[in-house]
């Protein structure tokens, strides 16, 4: 479908999380010529931005990555931006504290500014509204109202060239997304998901990010590469 | 209206420049508790954060001052971000080179952030369509998705509390929009339009920002404090 002397580019944001580690295969394996976009937004989890550097580099050295400064410490309002909250060690139905404020907004915009700077119309983002935290910017509706907005707002959507955001995780269970990654073989050894990574690098088992992930393996069938520490 | 006592919250997108200070003045003459964001992008027009800093201590000390810093000459791609390219002298009728990609939804996702974090519904940007540079993200229905988005992508906004965005200069001439000014007094000899200051503090008289700001005090009929190069 696309021509390999002139691939067309994507943009993917990219954590060094499964999510997104496998949306970044997904955008490959669909031919695209590659760019991520890490946003080094000063996370409690920074170990986070390694694990992105050591998956490109290790295994998709042909993306050019980009990470990108931004300290959302300065604005706080969550527990993975203000050290003072705790990540809660329990599921709860409610929008979590975990949840940074207009988070995917923020994100999904420098996205687009990059994207348009460098003449980028495809941008894809690992957002799951299945297997997730009920974090309001990772639905579908907000997604639908970002491409919208960004057509509306940059030179390149008005003047024609249309943006698409692509989700291909919105829909799917998380032992569906690991599945996926198992079948674009993505060491998933190398991806991180914990909230609370302790310093000796085993994750804590009881966040959000954990249960989901461990849920996701054990479905699949599969066993979680994740160390984990004994609670 | 609006309770003494207990004074409603707005938050402001403030750069120190005619529009964001004459849109500061009627979000307090509005008697809102005011809060200002001023977005430090390491700008070419460096002097813009001297001024909003200047402008908060003398003339607006009971408003709280957020300086926020994010470089977006790591991204680039506009003569405001990137040295290497001029700031125009001649007005054109096409989007000219000063848009910076995405910037009113990277400023309005973070002035969101922001708001949200401090429990602000009241978002003010001094946003303008008419004499403007054309610049797509200051036109009436990007402002209108950016109020949808925002309200579907907080928790602020999915729990039921409306979040607003201002934008009381919208469909005013410069001209009108320094006769509001004047009423409210503001010192209009403290914000600064030019894109390209000498360095001892004159403006250029010929990028678009200096030619809306001359014509819009000509039009008025008021002098402009602002010092002018000799062209």
């Amino acid at each position: 479908m696309i021509n390999v002397e002139n691939k067309k580019k994507a943009l993917v944001l990219f954590s060094g999380g499964l999510d997104s580690t496998t949306t970044l295969a997904i955008a490959l394996s669909n031919g695209y010529e590659v760019h991520a976009i890490t946003l080094d937004y000063n996370q409690r989890h920074q170990y986070e931005i390694q694990a992105s550097k050591k998956l490109i580099n290790e295994d998709y050295p042909e993306v050019k990555h980009f990470i990108f400064k931004i300290d959302l410490t300065k604005i706080g309002g969550s527990a993975l931006t203000d050290k003072s909250i705790q990540v809660p060690k329990e599921h709860s139905d409610d929008i979590p504290v975990t949840y940074v404020p207009a988070r995917n907004t923020i994100f999904l915009s420098l996205a687009s500014s990059y994207a348009e700077r460098h003449s980028i119309t495809e941008i894809f983002i690992g957002v799951n509204a299945v297997d997730y935290s009920g974090y309001p910017d990772c639905r579908p509706e907000f997604i639908a109202l970002f491409e919208k907005l960004i057509n509306s707002g940059t030179k390149l959507g008005v003047e024609g060239t249309k943006i698409t955001i692509h989700t291909p995780l919105i829909a799917m269970t998380k032992s569906e997304i690991i599945k996926q990654g198992r079948e674009l073989n993505i060491d998933y050894s190398k991806t991180v998901s914990c909230y609370s990574l302790t310093s000796n690098g085993e994750a804590c088992g009881l966040c959000d990010s954990c249960r989901f992930r461990m849920k996701g393996f054990a479905d699949a069938d599969m066993e979680d590469p994740t160390i984990y520490k004994r609670n």
